[in-house]
């Protein structure tokens, strides 16, 4: 079984775990929570996006909250932007790395914008220009490449038309979103590892939810395949809109509790991550999916059963 | 990626998922429930248990069930029997097969029974001639073998010592319970294969529940390490009295969805295992941890979007 020594998670809740809340969190909250990530040992971090307002009212204050939050070296701050105003936005604010992101279905981008993925992956070279002109990283996502909400099933090729086409703009970092959590792990597997060996200079992120259970095991997966990036939310915080009520994120607490039981590396302090999660469960005043949270880490039951 | 082409799901929620529930079900509504198992094409069923009423209220009426329930061909009714009271009131009830349980941890056997594990198992030795005198099959279960609210950790040799000992009784169907939800995939994978390879005679089932979240990730270890029985319950219910609140039995239609997905064959009808777990959620008056019955199918998605 041929397993990572350590992997990288990168904490996406500060962006993808708030960003359908319906409360909005202050500019002081998301510091708190961003600051403490910080202090956890995380060394990617998702601070929030560069996009409208309208669209996503809980990333408004991106802009303040990127400015104000405590920078640590070595630490990567990123944010999401969907467009040359983001990029604008970003440069404003001092931020280094921008993610950029399209849906592998086909279906849904010729239905509403009338262009292929490929095609507006090709529109991003204005952003990507911009950006490496004021020194910031650029990558790429790819949502739903291993199944949309909109197709079922999307074929293969069709994301590696997405690769070919970030690759040609100069984006070498790229991101699997299975934002609606409909991958299960030997597709996770077979296609990491096609991809790895097809495009061996893409450094691959993963961004798994546990929508239909299966988060922990694509991850597996995907270290199986040889990938050592994860994406992860605090407390599993964040949804899809397009499968109401299901689970989001996976829990950064749960996959940290599991790598490192397998003992893989992660450099986070697990307790610290929970008192994260704990944090973010309370300023947005519900319970999170998390199932450390609930269960406690298996060290734990030792200690209740010696006291 | 060498993965089985089919599984067997053996459907313990009557039995596992049920026994901790608070609110005690009618004879009718189990026999419903069972009655619509073997509709819906499992082909091992654990109907209940041959125990202490006073223990466990919930399985007082195991032995009606068992007698009322409609049993098909090719259908295996498996009961938990903790000792020859237990397999007596099989025999009188027709049941041919029952399970006997024992914990991997040393030091809870010992301080409770001033007994190893294994002297536990050979004390089995009379329930065994009596289950086979009376023409009924004998499993074997071992609890916490991946790690145990007591001892946390639990050494591979101790489990082996346990194999060992049901080997010597003449049992070699064996379970292996991570009851508490301890287990990572990793370690699942490499405690199978050593186990395969050591005890080529032995049947494995595993049994994982999804305390922790790796549940589905340790199925697809197993699977990897050449496993192909899991048991699992509708819905996810069950708990563990040593986690309280925590989530509880992987549930069927979790496992079932991602295998399809993977396809990989169950003989089991997904639409009817989700309707099983509705009629359950609506028994136990609770919702159920389930990821299928809040997301639905990645299939589903499709339908919305048509409609």
């Amino acid at each position: 079984m041929n397993l990572p020594k350590s992997v990288t998670i990168c904490e996406v809740g500060p962006r993808d775990g708030l960003q359908n809340e319906k409360k909005i969190l202050s500019v002081e909250e998301k510091i708190e929570l961003i600051d403490k990530i910080s202090e956890a040992g995380y060394r990617v971090i998702e601070v929030g996006s560069f996009v409208s307002p309208k669209a996503v009212p809980q990333m408004a204050t991106t802009d303040e909250v990127f400015k104000r939050i405590t920078k640590r070296e070595n630490i990567e701050y990123r944010a999401l932007v969907a467009n040359l105003k983001g990029v604008e936005r970003a440069i404003e604010c001092g931020c280094k790395k921008v993610k950029l992101n399209v849906s592998a279905s086909r279906e849904h981008n010729l239905r509403n914008l009338n262009m292929t993925p490929e095609e507006s992956v090709g529109k991003f070279k204005e952003c990507v220009a911009l950006a490496k002109a004021n020194g910031i990283e650029v990558s790429g996502s790819i949502s739903m490449p291993f199944g949309s909400p909109w197709d079922y099933k999307i074929p293969k090729d069709d994301v590696k038309k997405i690769v070919e086409a970030y690759l040609n703009v100069g984006i070498v970092e790229i991101s699997l979103s299975d934002a609606a959590g409909m991958a299960v792990p030997s597709q996770v597997y077979e296609m990491c590892s096609e991809f790895k060996k097809t495009f061996p200079e893409v450094k691959w992120i993963l961004h798994f939810h546990n929508t239909r259970g299966a988060g922990l095991a694509n991850v597996f997966a995907g270290m199986l395949a040889g990938v050592t990036w994860f994406d992860a939310s605090f407390g599993g915080l964040g949804g899809c809109p397009f499968v109401p009520g299901a689970e989001g994120n996976i829990a950064s607490e749960d996959v940290i509790h599991m790598l490192h039981e397998m003992n893989i590396d992660t450099g986070v302090d697990l307790d610290k991550a929970i008192e994260i999660a704990k944090s973010a469960r309370d300023m947005v005043g519900h319970d999170l999916p998390s199932c450390i949270l609930k269960a406690g880490k298996n060290s734990d039951l030792l200690k209740r059963w010696l006291s």
